[in-house]
């Protein structure tokens, strides 16, 4: 099957001279005038940008900026050096993307297929800017699937024995070269060990309801008291489970016609489409982490 | 000021004959059939009809009926005389609403006025088909303003000591001639004694998150976390706080441009609109509860 | 590829006896209590029951209902027959759908491919719950991936030159066992002789914006204009291009950063959900069609 | 009545030396450098900033800059009268705006006051930053609801013969300190000479619908076809009838069971609220208007 050559065959490339930066620091006078003449210095020019400040006294500033830099490939490196310098000056977190080179995800999945199909279906379509390098399951059931798209499969069980071996075969598998790992669904709990490796780089989805239901079978508590609305959360993973800074949410309209066998589905629908569209932003290096909160400019 | 005769001066009223029934029973079969033999028989005609059932075996079966009757007026006792042996059969809690008897309303408020303004503006625009009868409050700020729409506002204060003697004031000012009792931000705890006399016809709006935020301040929570959407739930008031069955909930996307009092003004927008559309479901009969559930039918 | 097992293996059916029966007919008392007595006597017992009535005076009288019925498979015939009694009197438009018996959907597809795709992933999720008995497109780009599902998939080439027998020979390859045809991007004009064969049996996509935009390339004049939401409409077909009853819409929020090409991105993801619930309506027998209008009973 | 208290009595102003900068001009290299340097120099502190291009190749460059400046009363002059270098040299529109100088708003209305009662209520509950300068009607049916809040009320009757006369009366009353004009459905149109004293300084709000209906009576036109989401759009007007760029649009779902009254009903709700968020941000300047469309920072 060769459905998902379009991603890769842009035959012109509007954006090949294209860069993307992202800056995070303590609020203060100067900031944009010393990044923006950095980069005019250089000749970049700014295709747009960004700015938010928390809290004006004594708050956090956050930036993105795209800018066009002829030989850009070429140039980045010495630009990223020289950059220090102003960096330094005002603390930040920082970094600069080269847009050429695509991102690469990492996908885990358990039993539950439907954000695994959307994100590849995405992919395919040329709609999500990067490169799904792996799929990582504890299941052998998305093999087949995974494999007719040309991308490996990694089959890693994960068992209460198992757990700590499992853990250090993904990390293997996973490796330092990949952007994102996106849990699809993944059903198993991630180690904090394995989320200093990755931090802010693990996205998880979940489902959402207003109000929380607390404790198990959450869509049939959902429908016991009728609730009107059910959500999904998509969030960057930290030691606090899902409790991590929220990335994007959505929601749909249910009604007490919708026995939990619907709800469930809706739910899933909701779900594939929140999880597409944070790994979408973070493709996009649209989002900046704060303490539990993002930023994003989208 | 004169501007809410457009909801009293309807010169020609296209309803004067309909009233609207409501059935919830055991399922079972041949319920439908009784009912509409019943109404046919005696020479109603049914214009709009809505059914549910939960759970198909052994499960609840509900019924919302919208039926024209020529002098209805005169004929409504007699109808509902001989009904009773139908409902009887059936196990039913029903009851029969003439649309042309105007439901009566007691609005509750404390010092925010965002849900009150919106239900009077609902209703002065005819958009709200009942009576507001009075407003309610343990303070006296919005007194110039109710007035000045010719509704009565009674000051009842509350306080730790008086609690009970607010409650029994309460009583005695609502009286048993109130279809529904609408907590419009109404900042004080209903005792389960209240709670009693009016089951089922208190309608209660606050804020909900997803996720929910537990402890104070869940504004400042929620921007911690940077929410992307906010909402608000209404529904009846039970002695579970904030537990009782959900009549409609809605959402509003934000961003974390928004700090935590635009998040409130925000919130503000969409309890207003939630609560008001809560009330106008009421009021049309289209809400039955069963356990902690609504089947609204609109 | 064995990934669409779900849809036909659910090991218990809880509707194995369910059929859902439809009816439109002129308003007029005792309808209700014709059908549901009618039903009672035969033994069905009703679990769902909507019913609409357009303008109550002379109107229109729309209804669904969905009954459980003890070996509905051998007694469905007779009941059909002798339903007609009851019909002929109220002069009745109706027809009664076994549940069990699949709805087959023949999909019509271009070059486009994301209406499609979501069909098939809805259907192998089974969330659809008929069968995808063809796809019929006039190029042959997506064979293999429609194929790989077990799907035939037939070419028929449309040229102007061609334009009738192109017809001819799909009309052959439907054939009359079809429920329903998907023009899921089919982007040649359908003719009226094959509108006639399946008359309100043909579902269209299209974009939808606020205002419309009149001429060519719609989303470079949205662009242009700055709208701030787009949508899509899906819609049976009728003589008039674009014209025929809608079943359902949806939109999405955009903004001045979305350019043309991700306009059209977001377009297509809004046409995919909103086909797939109008499919999803119409294989469930939720939708009555009295002239230029659909009755949605979801 | 003192209702409106809470716009003007903020006892402690966090914005009391922030100010605003719009600025559109081509495109080119060293823009924000030039910008952000001038107001570093000038001691501004930048606290929030967006910026837009348009079409990279050639195209528009759009920025909005909230900064903060001690004794920006004061030095405002003086910072305007330096950066006509900055801005001649890069071709700029631009505006700096002293957030502590209220808007003016002329509202102008006919006789229905859904939309002129939403900006009221808004105003008077601090949402919406400014001032209600007047309201201009053709009739004398709001006078007494619009003058209890202490805003002037300037009864213009316009007929057929009257029409020039009562457009100089308008422009006499509306003045040149006005800052925005809202037409809260106002049922006359606008003439080319009118349109032009105030360009982009206009605001009108109509009902939309997916697809648009052409001819009279659109809601009876939505009705037949069955339209399932009906619509809002805020605009600048310009010399086209209901054609000038789109400031904001939003919609809410409807269904066969809302008549045309319900429809027009719902269409007043997202008219109120589309048309209120359109002007609030008019009011704090998040607007840009390029050609046909607008550029919204919010």
């Amino acid at each position: 099957m060769e459905v998902h050559t379009k991603s890769v065959s842009l035959s012109e490339n509007p954006y090949k001279e294209r860069a993307r930066m992202l800056i995070s620091c303590p609020d203060g006078p100067g900031i944009v005038a010393a990044v923006s003449h950095f980069l005019h210095q250089h000749g970049a020019n700014i295709v747009q940008s960004d700015q938010y400040t928390m809290d004006p006294a004594g708050g956090m500033f956050f930036m993105r900026i795209e800018f066009d830099l002829v030989e850009l490939e070429q140039k980045l490196p010495g630009l990223e050096e020289q950059f220090k310098e102003v960096a330094s000056k005002f603390e930040m977190n920082w970094r600069i993307h080269n847009v050429n080179r695509k991102k690469k995800m990492a996908i885990f999945v358990s039993k539950e297929d439907h954000c695994l199909v959307e994100l590849i279906w995405q992919w395919q379509a040329g709609d999500l800017d990067g490169e799904i390098a792996m799929v990582v399951s504890n299941h052998p059931d998305m093999k087949e699937y995974v494999e007719s798209f040309g991308i490996p499969y990694h089959i890693i069980p994960v068992t209460a024995d198992t757990k700590k071996e499992a853990e250090l075969r993904q990390l293997e598998v996973v490796g330092n070269d990949i952007d994102v790992i996106i849990l699809a669904r993944y059903m198993q709990i991630i180690s904090p060990t394995f989320i200093q490796h990755y931090r802010n780089r693990i996205i998880n989805i979940h489902h959402s309801f207003l109000p929380a239901f607390v404790g198990g079978k959450p869509y049939a508590q959902a429908y016991q008291r009728g609730v009107k609305i059910i959500g999904a959360t998509a969030h960057y993973v930290t030691e606090e489970l899902d409790g991590g800074p929220i990335i994007e949410q959505d929601v749909q309209r249910v009604s007490h016609r919708d026995d939990v066998r619907e709800l469930k589905r809706i739910g899933r629908t909701i779900e594939r489409v929140v999880l597409a569209r944070a790994v979408k932003w973070h493709i996009e290096d649209r989002i900046l982490v704060h303490e539990n909160k993002t930023v994003v400019f989208n």
